[in-house]
């Protein structure tokens, strides 16, 4: 069904699972129908960080807000707004935030098939 | 491959089959090795819309800048930055910008299987 609705409507959650100061909302999932990804908006505390780990799925991540770095790959990357990342399935990565304010951005994931 | 890149390094295309005044650039797609989904970074001009259609793919839309509506299955929505849209399968949509400065959105779809 069509869903229109601002960000702040959407609930957040702390995130666990080895991540630090890190919320997420799940903007768009399969519980709107989105049958194939799902988008979600995180939230990063200035100190804090994803997890460093791998997975079989990608992320399509672009960033709103704040700064930090994402690894990937062996390689570091500083990231702003406006920065679009694509991290392959099982590649090793995390993100954190570098910055003084919070760093926000989407990340968006497949369901399996 | 990982891929981390500021948007303006993607080049905007304008986009024709009916839009008025809408550019995109393709930010993430089958060429960086997404195989599940595409994000790409549309922008209108004032008075500009995309063409109001259907397909049998999804939107995921993120709303960065400017103001508009968005119509999907015979509603209006005001939209705005931090707006979150889906839109299903079939539904008949479009997006106009109804405001005096560009209007900005990330919009995803999937790669069919």
């Amino acid at each position: 069904m069509f869903k229109a609705v601002h960000y702040t409507e959407v609930p957040s959650e702390e995130v666990k699972d080895g991540a630090s100061g890190v919320r997420v909302r799940w903007l768009i999932s399969c519980k709107d129908g989105a049958e194939n990804f799902a988008m979600r908006y995180f939230e990063i505390d200035p100190g804090g960080q994803t997890p460093r780990h791998s997975h079989d799925w990608e992320h399509e991540s672009f960033i709103l807000s704040g700064e930090g770095i994402v690894f990937c790959e062996g390689k570091k990357q500083k990231v702003s707004p406006g920065y679009v990342i694509f991290i392959p399935p099982r590649a090793e990565h995390y993100f954190k935030n570098t910055g003084k304010k919070k760093m926000i951005f989407l990340c968006l994931i497949p369901y399996k098939k």
